[in-house]
């Protein structure tokens, strides 16, 4: 007998038919002896429903009232798949976050969970009951209803796991698992068994979107198990383990690419301390994420060139940042570049295996990628190169660290 | 400066340009200086859609998923109502039944209000903030939600108002008021400017659809003014009063109808005693509802026959809870007539002047009309009649009690 979370996303719950289809599938868990929660996120198209209206009611936006407007989408949903639960005999109730509780801090609209009290439901699956929470919401300190974000499903399930020590938290999606690279890019992309933590974090942060980063960060903290699984396969998934449940480790694990990247280039900067900081800082302070960053050597005219990249959708708020404090700088001319892609090899094992980054830039090298910049971590190496030789740069970083299903 | 009630039902919340209308409204008290709480339903429709994904989604029905899957459309309406006012600029918050909290039984899908706890609100209400409260809700003694039953979001108003010790609670509806009679039969028909609740009360159960029984019922018994208005127009609706403040008061208030009734006759019946409360403990047993009773008397057969209504749609429920019983009670058959219709004529003022059950069953019995079954009270008159009469009836009553516009 194990204890087991169960996730299920908007597209598995897309109408009442899928609903059932999630109902079976919780159903089979517990038959085979094991005590279930039940994770859930709205059915697909209704959260954006109620975004489109909580944001044209009116221009002024209050995240107290929109975090109870969108959360209605989960608890519509726990509430039929509980039912579903019944109809297959299985013993099963809705829990809403304010129910568990699980306790967030007050940032509506983006909380993070503090805190879940899972006594009463941990109670209820020793007796036998599926429970089936609502994902993406909590209760915030003034007992108001909080969100958590984009992809906050993921997370709750993993902090649900967490609490009700589940040996395991499996995360049904519409992919059966994690591949070693996109497979509409890549047709001889292969599914993994597994992958560590540290490596799905970096695939996910570098553009793989079968899970969330947070949700990742999460299990890695509280050494959760998950699976990631399809719900409309009954394949095995991709296990997300830590590293020293990994017996023997392939090189690299994956190839990631994020293709709505943009590089700034700030030209003819004063090459004096402390400009980093104003840079960097001004865009922290507008909420805008910096990725990647490299400095050039600086001239004889005590001048640098720094280039970092920015999602696509920040670049126009960057460029206007850096323009407004161009007094501070003392700089050239800001060159935005829209069209960039983020590549990454990824694998734990880069740590004791050298060459890898020489065997990456030779093969992009081969087919004429120019790299703009370069960044590494212990298992990660990235570059930034034009956008339209993303499909070439993974295909041919698939085939040369020897990921390709026929090799 | 009066602390106010408003009660906005599902088709003035209907969608978000109706929901700035509602904001309006709402501004236009606190811009006179009073304090209101808000009550609203769901928007019109959503609640239909939410019932049937309730019911279709299994056969079994959990009438606790049920509410909590329901409840989510008033959820939705108060987080656009309090989005909508501050963008009128007033200060506003929504309120589900779990947070206010308002404090239900255990019966879901039908709950009765047992407290409400309204300190917070009382006391948002006093620093000048508007109280966005979801109708037809509550909690139950167990922390789930519970819904109310049709109907409930007028008596989650009526309680608040009684909570709250509000000078007013303003029912915003599709009508402007109560009439004398439905002006869609009878266009001579008045609205009233004032009725009291005990009137309201016949008229309500006598058909007249434009507030819920049990909201008068709970009006009646914490003395709370009531306004009946339209949420579309800016007349002056009908109060609904306690008699003790109506200072002069015509004969009959009005005329209800109630086409949908059926009649059943148990003919043969075995004349002894204890076979009245056999039949009516049996369809009470089974939920269904006995309006209007006679008994004809005894033959010299010691037999005799009784005569009931029930709601249309009860008929062949009933027929068949007497027939199972037959051994119990001997008779000869049951009689079903599905086409009759409940005539009343409601006034306060009927206890002291007499003769208004002669003026009724003359002018009925001019124009030909049979009478089935009689029933009275103190303040109404009823009668059984077939259903093709009915608008016939209607209109020569309503001139007979001096009720018509050009009177």
């Amino acid at each position: 007998m194990a204890r087991i979370v169960q996730k299920f996303g908007g597209t598995s719950v897309a109408d009442l038919d899928r609903i059932r289809n999630v109902a079976a599938r919780v159903k089979a868990e517990v038959d085979a002896g094991n005590e279930v929660a039940v994770v859930v996120s709205a059915m697909a198209g209704t959260t954006n429903q109620l975004v489109d209206w909580a944001t044209n009611v009116g221009s002024i936006h209050d995240a107290r009232e929109y975090d109870a407007i969108v959360a209605t989408g989960e608890q519509v949903t726990v509430g039929l798949l509980a039912i579903a639960l019944q109809n297959l005999g299985v013993d099963a109730r809705s829990w809403l976050g304010w129910q568990v509780p699980v306790h967030t801090d007050d940032v509506h609209g983006a909380a993070r969970i503090e805190r879940i009290d899972a006594d009463a439901i941990s109670a209820r699956l020793a007796a036998g009951q599926v429970a089936v929470i609502a994902g993406f919401q909590g209760i915030g300190p003034d007992g108001r209803i909080t969100t958590l974000g984009r992809g906050g499903s993921d997370t709750s399930a993993v902090a649900m796991a967490a609490a009700l020590k589940a040996d395991r938290c499996d995360i049904y999606t519409d992919v059966d698992g994690v591949y070693t690279t996109d497979p509409r890019i890549a047709p001889k992309a292969q599914k993994l068994s597994q992958i560590t933590f540290e490596e799905m974090l970096e695939m996910a942060s570098s553009g793989a979107k079968v899970l969330q980063t947070r949700s990742v960060a999460m299990a890695m903290r509280h050494n959760v198990n998950l699976q990631v699984l399809s719900s409309f396969t009954h394949a095995e998934g991709t296990f997300v383990v830590s590293e020293d449940s990994v017996v023997e480790q392939e090189t690299i694990s994956g190839i990631a690419y994020s293709p709505d990247e943009a590089k700034l280039t700030i030209v003819g900067l004063a090459d004096k301390p402390g400009v980093a900081a104003i840079v960097f800082g001004a865009l922290a302070n507008h909420h805008v994420n910096v990725d990647m960053i490299v400095q050039s050597a600086s001239t004889k005219t005590k001048k640098t060139d720094i280039s970092f990249s920015v999602g696509r959708a920040d670049m126009d708020k960057a460029v206007k940042i850096i323009n407004e404090i161009k007094d501070q700088l003392a700089f050239d001319v800001v060159d935005a570049a829209p069209n960039v892609a983020k590549i990454s090899v990824v694998g734990t094992a880069m740590r004791t295996q050298p060459g890898v980054a020489k065997t990456m830039f030779e093969t992009l090298a081969a087919k004429g990628v120019n790299l703009h910049v370069i960044s590494t971590s212990e298992i990660k190496i990235s570059v930034l190169i034009d956008a339209e030789y993303t499909e070439l740069a993974v295909r041919s970083l698939h085939t040369a660290f020897g990921l390709d299903s026929d090799q």
